[in-house]
């Protein structure tokens, strides 16, 4: 990593000697320049992330800024083209627009075998719902468990769906990659960094949810531990950042969209549920994401979410919202160059719902 | 104003009844409800808003609730209509897409009048240029003054479009509404109270950006302020907020546009040139902005970004860009109700700028 | 949990009827006031905290507020006497002021040793330092393990101090609490609700450091997880906050320390190393913990700090300035009502390390 | 102002040979050293700073890094003392610690008479109130005016205090400066850069409020521009943040004092009732920020907060709470290297305000 430094105003020449013999003895080299009243050292070659840290105490030195990234196989710099995730045949990446949909939980074999079947008829490729469930506080519903894996593989195998399910710890990976399609991290174990190793380990593609308040470099840097792993099946997802904005429940950064994408080769998954938390907000949110270059949605959608067991009803999509949004953003994928293109099962799969 | 009290754990029936009496005071109703810790006491009338702040001091107070919103004017609510601003036939507002570009600022008379000319050719209906810069160090170019004003309008007029520019301060708000259709209060100035003030005294339309950390609460009250003077001629206009991601200039927060549109019947237009601050960025950040249903777009756009005065070259459009930006915008309005509809120059505008 | 319920504006009366129906079909009862233009719902007894979410998405209502905290063990309002946790005799809390020391990781049993003896002979009472690392990227370094533990262990007992390490992981705390007086939770950690749990079921003591994004709500309903296990030896961190100010590694809110001593009766301890990750910063902001009202400090302290192995040494105390910190706390103390009470060794411990 | 351009990975040589031109053509020099995939160039002499802006938006860059500050006499690298403000032989800077207390906003002649008695009583040198309020709704109380001034004035003189004033508008400097003795530019005009302009033609110090979102780079450029006018007699203060916690009215930053005096050799105060919001914790944060090393407070107190004009009396402490908290910081001062020393009157004025 080459990395340069900028010292303090009128620092003596020995003192810059000492810097510069600090540099040399960790076996890179240091080219020197001589301002007005700065000194700036540039250090070329293989350097250890850890040399920006130790210079940046050391007496003199005013700042250390890192040149290269820390990471590399998440960068598109080494790695031009976009990364296509094939499963079963569904392909995320490159000009292909999915659609993931589903409720926040897992709550029972007929709840998520309908909502199966409505994604489906809407024309989604993955079903996505919770069985273990993240909560703020321990007094809350924790989600149905291992049965709920089992639920929702049954569902997606009859209905066509692929699955994703989000896994918390680094033990619970094995039982769902078993049944799910796609891992799913959440937005706080982004930096758990025993989940993300052990994922590394294997080759069921992942969904990594942004930190809520983690820079894009972090980001890149939680992909990175996957990747270095050995497992290259990742996708990033968006899903809105902490500000000091509370009217949504997170700011959605849809720049996140085109920066990652520049940034990197990987799918960039956009999440306008969490990403607001107003179910009145998804479908402007959704259309604005796919315009903005997303290379997906994941949203969630319930028949009866003024009584969905999580409470998350409040951003949940009805049915024939869900359905209606698709069919806009069918039209709208191909003005940015993507492909929107799933059979879609007869309307009145709608219509049955609406009765 | 109707608002809510409600009590510390285990307040006594005795301060309980100080609380209502001093309600009850201020010539408001209070209804008390008693829980099994907690007493809430519920406002209604049309109580001062300062109201909530004394209760809030007050002992045995642990919160007070607002429930009616601070601004009136500026509310849906009792205007559920879209407020169109109609400027010498180019209507902002409802249906009409409306396409606001030009440079940072303006330089020359030359200058001036080729942008102009660039933005008509491309389907623009105004002219952006700032005359007065506001800028974070006084070392900085402060723009060409009054000046500025006179080569704008002259370009406006000669090109057919309508032009806008920054006042930043009460008194030059008479000589910038001479010269210019549109007046635009800066980010650092959204409360700024005596220049929201002064503008409530004319009819000049007035773009109004979001303060960088302001609430969309803050951002309404602000535009109260004009409204509440006389002058109903007002457009909110999103352009980032600051958030703790350092790669973008700003945040473009895009949620803020069908939120701004639901709690308010005025217009809102995006910025995402300030609101990404990367050139790159500014295509699919116009196109998302659109999609989410924007009334409108400000873009900066320069034939030698490169070689700008102010330095904002880094977020600017260069013609071709720009002029293909609208051709693929004219196209996305319609999928989501947007028009889109000015008569373009002949495509060798382009072919001209570009030898 | 008693919540308000707030509707839109002119909500029928039919419409009112049936949330009022909604809510008491969940066993609780609601009290309707009605004002000018909305209607307030207030529901006493003890709701299911979803039922908030569930209100909020129901059409018809603008806003649910929840009056009770969702936390009840973390409260002060069930536990008004201060936590004093009680560790072979050291104790922590009420007017105890306890300093941990130590380096930001275990490296050597020559380093842990050494830095040891100088914490004690400064008059710390606790020893910290990482055998895991929580590194961002997947290329640093990552901690040298259980031998860490075991090395820490060794010098802490040498020494006659309590020692304190981080548990990164569920399948860890049996280890670490095996080797280590006090389990420390990160700051990426904060909602690691299964690593939360596992805490739970333990009686050694935690100190839980907030969520570098998290509000003090979300902090006291974290650790409620680990005192509804069965766990009630629990300190509460304040670790510095993520916001737009860059020039400090995070900004350390001081308010918290007296706002989570009014909202909880758990101790607060203040970490002004990562706080600031700023060496020069280390010293006035420990004065300022203990003048805020801190129960403790954890301080990071090196005798090498320009060669740590995880460059965290930016951020570390030199022995000597560690030593006259503590001697200058020691004075500041009292004044906040604070015993600053444990045996110095002698001075030459620091001429020792000096030479 | 000296800079380093980064170019992206794998430029060409050409494109390097063409960046490097159009520097030299600005009249500076550039020295290119080139690394495995980056070429860094370093930009020695006195260039434009909006040449950074150019540089960053030109093809093959990656980043351009600002070495030196851009405000210089603000900084202490050129001004190595402690400016200390002599205002009629209260010195404000240095070991001094400034107390300046009083209401939100003057009311009346006798309400500002009786607080500045008790002001002087408790031992501060500094009366604070409002005439002109900003507030951030149209239909809130907006201060007294010229009245106000006169009528603090007044009360200043008869107690031997000097007086502060908020000045929000260009215009009204002058007469504020009539009256005053010290001018205030508060958070939201930080930036307000015609204000800025106005206070430099002047010699009556200032005390400059950081902007809620601002950094502590634009915070010291805004006093530049005060500084760069001709007015030296210039006060940072440090009166909170907005950040994702919205418990507190603000995040009070305390690491801004030593930052803010180490970057700079203004005095710098903290308000601590701004800063939190919540009388309860301007205690704590008072001792905090004068351990801190801050050079003075800026208190909010008045003797019947519950029935303050503003509405801002939730954060207004008792005048008894007041001179309890200043007895105990002229103990701390000492501590922390500050003289606290102005002549106390009689405790029984504050017998008298309790009766």
């Amino acid at each position: 990593m080459a990395m340069i430094v900028i010292t303090k105003n009128s620092v003596s020449d020995e003192r810059i000697g000492e810097i510069v013999r600090y540099i040399e003895n960790t076996g890179v080299q240091a080219h020197v320049s001589k301002g007005t009243d700065r000194t700036v050292i540039g250090i070329i070659g293989n350097a250890m992330p850890t040399l920006a840290e130790h210079l940046r105490s050391m007496q003199g030195v005013e700042n250390v800024i890192k040149i290269s990234k820390s990471y590399k196989l998440a960068s598109r710099d080494f790695h031009p083209d976009d990364t296509i995730i094939d499963i079963k045949g569904v392909k995320i990446g490159g000009s292909n627009l999915v659609i993931m949909g589903g409720p926040c939980a897992v709550e029972s074999p007929e709840q998520i075998d309908e909502i199966a079947r409505l994604v489906k008829a809407a024309g989604g490729q993955v079903l996505r719902g919770g069985a273990f469930k993240p909560r703020t506080g321990p007094y809350s519903f924790q989600g149905v468990g291992v049965e709920g894996l089992i639920m929702m593989a049954e569902a997606g195998k009859k209905h066509g769906l692929l699955t994703i399910t989000e896994v918390m710890t680094p033990e619970y990976v094995d039982i769902c990659a078993e049944y799910a399609d796609i891992l799913q991290v959440g937005t706080r174990n982004m930096q758990n960094f025993d989940l993300l190793r052990k994922l590394g380990t294997i080759q069921t593609p992942v969904l990594l949810k942004r930190g809520f308040s983690s820079t894009y470099d972090e980001f890149l840097n939680a992909a990175e531990y996957i990747l270095a792993g050995g497992n290259p099946n990742v996708m990033l997802c968006e899903r809105g950042i902490r500000t000091f904005e509370t009217y949504t429940r997170n700011t959605l950064d849809l720049s996140a969209i085109p920066v990652l994408q520049s940034l990197s080769h990987l799918p960039v998954i956009s999440d306008p549920s969490h990403g607001t938390g107003r179910r009145e907000l998804v479908e402007p949110m959704s259309k604005a994401s796919v315009a903005a270059g997303a290379n997906g949605l994941i949203i969630e959608m319930h028949t009866d979410p003024d009584n969905s067991m999580t409470g998350d009803g409040v951003q949940s999509l009805f049915p024939d919202q869900f359905a209606k949004l698709l069919k806009e953003l069918e039209q709208l994928a191909p003005l940015v160059g993507k492909e929107f293109a799933t059979a879609k099962a007869p309307a009145d799969a709608f219509v049955e719902w609406i009765k």
